[in-house]
Parts: C-alpha cells; structure tokens; sequence
C-alpha cells in the first residue's frame, strides 16, 4: 500500500499531499485518488480519500478541527485543499465516481492570450467553427471502445471502453473556445487526444464523419494529434449516493482494471 | 543610449523585447519604457517607445505590417505585444505619461485562494476591513513627499514627490479586496509599502490617523510592512492629446529625475 508515485523525479500532487499528511500525522499515508492526469493537466476540484488504522481513530494527529487549514499551511501554494471530511462507509475515491468532468479551453485563430491568463488555455493558430467542432464531438457520445484516442500505458491488460456522455463546445467570455468534456472515466490522454481530433474538423482538414471512421479503426491515432495539457482542467469528480458506494466500486472494478481513469 | 537592463541575472520585460527586436531587425535596440516595476509584479497594460535612426524609417525590416505577430512568435508567452503603432511627434513612454494606474489584490481572512488564480493575488491572514482601509487610503490623497514610503534607490538624488489621485478599495467577484492606485508616476516599491501600511490600519492594529502621521515624519517605513510584488499589476499608462507631448515631457522632467516610476 506505500507505494508512492514519483514521476521522473517530477512533483506530483499525490507526492505534495502524503508528504504534508506524514509530516503533520507522524503516520506513512497512501493517498487513493479519483484519478491521476497528466503532467502540466490543472483540476480545481479533485477527490482523494486516506484509510487509517483503526487504532488510530481517535487519535489526535488526526484531529480533523482546523485539519485543512493546517494542511494548506504546509502546502506550496499551487496545490490547495477545499474541504476534509469524514468517508461513508465502502467511499472509495476511485472506483465509486460514477463520472468525471473535464473543460478544455483553446484561444485560435491567433488571438492574443494576456500572459496572466496564459495558464490554463491551449492556443492554435487557425480559426475554428463551433458548430464544426461539436459536429465531431457528437460523433464520440456514448459507450465505445477508444483505443483510437488512448495512450498505451504499459499495463497491457487495460480496456478502453468507456462512456462519454458530454463533449460540447462554445466560446466563453474570453471568446476562446470552451468544451465541457464528461465521461464515466477517461483513459490515458484521452481528453487530450479526442480536442486533436476534433479540431482537424474544426479548422475544416477534415469532415466530422472522419472522427467515426477514426474511431471504428481502434487505431491509436498520432502522437501529433495531442493537445497540449496545459488547456485541460479536471472540474469535477460526482459520487453516487452513500448507500450506493459499495455497488459502485464493484460495477467499477468489474468493468475496468487497469492503471489510469 | 544602449544600455541594457539585467537586474542580477533577471529575465526583465525590456530584456526579452530589446532581444526580440534586435534579432527581427539585426539593429542595436534600447526600449525607452514607461516605468520599471519590481521583479514579480505584472502588468496588463505597458508602454514602450523606441528609436529608429533616420536612415532605416523605410527598412523592410521595421515594416510594421504582421510586427505584432511575428514578434508574439518570438516572445516567450509570459510577454505579449498587444499593439505596435508609430509614435506621434515628441511623444516618450516615461516622460510624456500623465499618470499610471495600478490594481492591487489580497485575499484576506485566510481566504483559500485556487491555484489557477494565486499569480495576482497576495495573502493575508487576518480579516480587513474595507471601510477602514478606504479612510486610511484617502490620507494619502493629493500631492505628498512620499520618502516614507518610497524605498531608495541608490540614485540619492531623487524627489519623492507624487500626487496619488485615487486609492481606493472594494471587494471584487472573488471575495478578494481590490484597490485601484492611481497617481502621476510612483516612487520604487511605492504602492507595495502604501497597501501594507493601509492593511495595519483595516485590520485594527492602527486607526486612520497613523497613516498621516507617517506620511509628515518622512522616515522610511520598516521593510516588514511592504506587501508582496505578486499582487500587483500595472493596467494602465495614459498620455495627453499629441499637441501636448513636448509641453507634458518638459513638465515632467523639471518634476523628477531620478530613475524609478
């Protein structure tokens, strides 16, 4: 269970989160999370839970009073928490999200992205047409196999079946483009690879039935494809009723085992 | 005229755009700059002005035609060229600007501040009173010898005479305290030393009256007051009618000669 993720020698918001943990509880901690994104990829609102020993459930250095405000004393200051409570019973961080929801955002046709908002938008050099784009987007709803769209992670044994259930674009206050992207999980690179894919369609190189023929192969797509990370913020993690956790996570284990959401 | 700024191995704005310019033209460039701001602090809105020797006015290599984009494509993304026009007769980006309007941001009462939005905001633990740190801003309106708060700058020769126009504080959609700052030019680390010794007084340390007490003594105030470079931002530089240019620049020169803004 202590296995810690260390990324080639890179910070991880896991490995920030169990260093403060042990450092403020004196205990090794194994921070289960609801999903691990890319590098460079923001989320304003994750969800990780800790199981402590039992014999340790009264003990003071886990004190919940005050728990966030200490937390995030120690944090470095790109790394914040919300909220700490309490799990139900059977609340697994992963295996009990019934969806995730990601936004991607892109400044095109050559608009200027002002520096102090330069951190969490893509740019791309030619004008795209929404209508275009969610056009193509349409062409993913629903329950499929993405290997197209997924990056091999290794395990070998994974599956890419998943549910995407929103992908729609428009133009924010900003006038970049704005995509809300849900799915029941998502795997490796999959958000990043679905907005290459699209905006081949939205720039006009390609018709929106492309993005079907380009799904149907189960051929992972090019590497040149990829969007760039920095566009793609995780905004939400949904849970199911608390009676309804156990259920969950089996439903979930039994439909996929593999490494990334 | 080509001396070139590096403040102890700093990256600085006038760096990075004398390089860029100096590569798009194979010319020696010195930027002539509205007002150097403290390493860390950001800027929407910032004016520069540059020379042109006689001789190149119709070289292709200054042709302004795509000027702004293709010097963005150089530019790293923490710079961005918003608009290249050329100058009117007499006009200079220091001496000719009529005032600067900085904004200032906290996040007070240990406010959690998301990371994506933590580049332009300062933190401060304790809770601030906006009514208090408007009737403290408002003492320091109008013309004032500002020494007390103005940190030397190793010229010795320099007047810390400014006249502050607005000063002013609310709370924005944020939850956050905003101050907008506006003045004729400000002295180094000016507006950073008002905001903390404004902060001592909405937070209840002090009452309003401290504020013009220290003002009249003229003796700098202790470094542990002077708030974060991070939470402010330069928006805007205005410049008078262009048949008032020379007259302006003239004015400005009798004022002040010393370097900082």
């Amino acid at each position: 269970m202590m296995e810690r993720v260390f990324l080639a020698g890179r910070r991880t918001i896991q490995g920030e989160l169990e260093a403060a943990l042990e450092g403020m509880t004196r205990n090794p901690v194994a921070l289960v999370v609801a999903g691990r994104t890319d590098a460079g990829v923001h989320a304003t609102h994750a969800v990780a839970h800790v199981d402590i020993p039992e014999r340790d459930h009264d003990a003071k250095e886990w004190d919940l009073a005050n728990f966030t405000y200490r937390l995030n004393r120690i944090l470095a200051d790109d790394v914040r928490i919300h909220n700490i409570s309490l799990a139900p019973a059977n609340f697994h961080a992963r295996f009990s999200a019934l969806r995730r929801h990601y936004v991607y955002k892109i400044a095109d046709n050559q608009q200027l992205v002002p520096p102090l908002k330069r951190i969490d938008v893509a740019t791309w050099y030619r004008p795209l047409d929404v209508d275009r784009m969610n056009a193509a987007s349409a062409r993913l709803l629903g329950e499929h196999d993405f290997t197209t769209f997924c990056k091999p992670n290794g395990s070998g044994s994974s599956s890419a079946i998943r549910r995407l259930e929103v992908f729609s674009w428009r133009r924010d206050a900003d006038g970049y483009l704005y995509a809300d992207v849900i799915a029941d999980a998502f795997c490796y690179s999959m958000v990043r690879n679905i907005v290459g894919a699209v905006v081949c369609v939205g720039e006009g190189r390609f018709e929106p039935e492309w993005i079907s023929t380009l799904l149907e192969e189960r051929k992972r797509v090019s590497e040149s494809l990829v969007f760039p990370a920095r566009g793609l913020t995780l905004v939400d993690v949904e849970y199911p009723a608390d009676s309804e956790l156990l259920e969950r996570s089996k439903t979930t284990i039994g439909l996929r085992t593999e490494f990334a959401e």
